[in-house]
């Protein structure tokens, strides 16, 4: 899948053949899912307007009517088409100690999902190099689904726990899907729920030890 | 720190006022030098031969004539200046339950540093884009320091282990340093090594569960 980039022919056609999105027969729906494609094999920086109309066999000028900037396309085209806190209460429902697992497995699920791929790499190969997209990350990662997860558990700290489970998520999905570093890469997702969970459980539940009252002067070990 | 990127004539101007590396006052070396802070700050795809010469004050066929291709010269200028494996004696000899918080100490210690900030900066902005990019994070994830270390503690499933600590610090890497999200990205790094520090030190040496034997098939928790 790493090797799948920067417009490889195969790749794209491959994309293509998959077939339009659910919904986005209109012209509307077409630039967007052509946008994703984009911006997920290219990155914010890669992509063009003129390459996005060219796919979804449109006009640029089109583009620009219906989504103004590169930038403000970017934005919606980035915008999840899951509503990730719907999981929240069945993620918080089952057996508290497995919170982190399922989580994990949840999140693995949801990187695979056709329609979120294109996303979840946008979203990544851009934050590191355009402002808006890292605008968005932080988001995510800040205010986002895991933010709700983290408040749930009703522990202190809830937004120093959910950026640190949000980094290693994020880390996860730089090595696996956009490095793809083996063998994380290739491991199967039943397998990286049940290793990574606990590490998701711990920052989100467990005692951070000191890191908990936020004191770092405080001397002593966990 | 997030916010000095793309060019900001200020955080360029104040990379300047800094001054030369030492060693770098042949052209050669202040090539390089200006090659880093551009890369560093803009990514491969960003930076340009053009932009890194003019910062040199050099022609940019003398770019071309040391280093070749673009390409070539982020190999080059990527090269980590400090030998990280020269660090893990050191890192293995202290109290065996502590290696993992000593890891995540060292590496916060080393992306603090003025000489590697930018190779940081430089790899993560690059690697999400540029193959050569992602090959050479790749080869630090994978077979860099992280895995002597996994090495070093004597444990089945050595590179699972390494590439698994890999994705938190390339995470950690990536939401403080390039994404900027908070509490995260100010959080003191003694507090960061006390809390992070257990994550690295169970998948480097702890029993990953049914991770362990890498049978996907087994049912059962951890």
């Amino acid at each position: 899948m790493t090797e799948a980039r920067r417009g490889r022919p195969g790749s794209r056609s491959l994309a293509r053949r998959r077939g339009r999105r659910p919904g986005s027969s209109d012209t509307r729906g077409r630039i967007l899912a052509e946008a994703r494609e984009a911006f997920g094999e290219h990155g914010y920086d890669g992509a063009t307007i003129r390459g996005i109309a060219a796919s979804a066999e449109v006009d640029p000028a089109l583009v620009h009517h219906y989504f103004g900037s590169k930038q403000q396309l970017f934005v919606v085209a980035m915008e999840f088409p899951v509503d990730l806190s719907a999981a929240i209460p069945r993620l918080v429902a089952g057996p508290p100690g497995l919170l982190g697992e399922r989580l994990v497995a949840y999140v693995l699920e949801q990187w695979e999902a056709p329609t979120m791929r294109p996303l979840l790499l946008g979203l990544l190969r851009s934050a590191s190099s355009d402002p808006v997209a890292a605008a968005m990350m932080r988001r995510y990662l800040a205010e986002g689904p895991i933010l709700a997860l983290a408040a749930a558990t009703d522990r202190p700290n809830a937004s120093l726990r959910a950026t640190l489970a949000g980094s290693q998520l994020v880390g996860l999905a730089l090595a696996r899907h956009v490095v793809g570093v083996e063998p994380l890469a290739s491991a199967p997702p039943d397998l990286l729920a049940r290793v990574i969970g606990p590490t998701i459980q711990r920052y989100l539940t467990g005692d951070l030890a000191e890191g908990e009252a936020m004191q770092p002067q405080d001397p002593g070990v966990p």
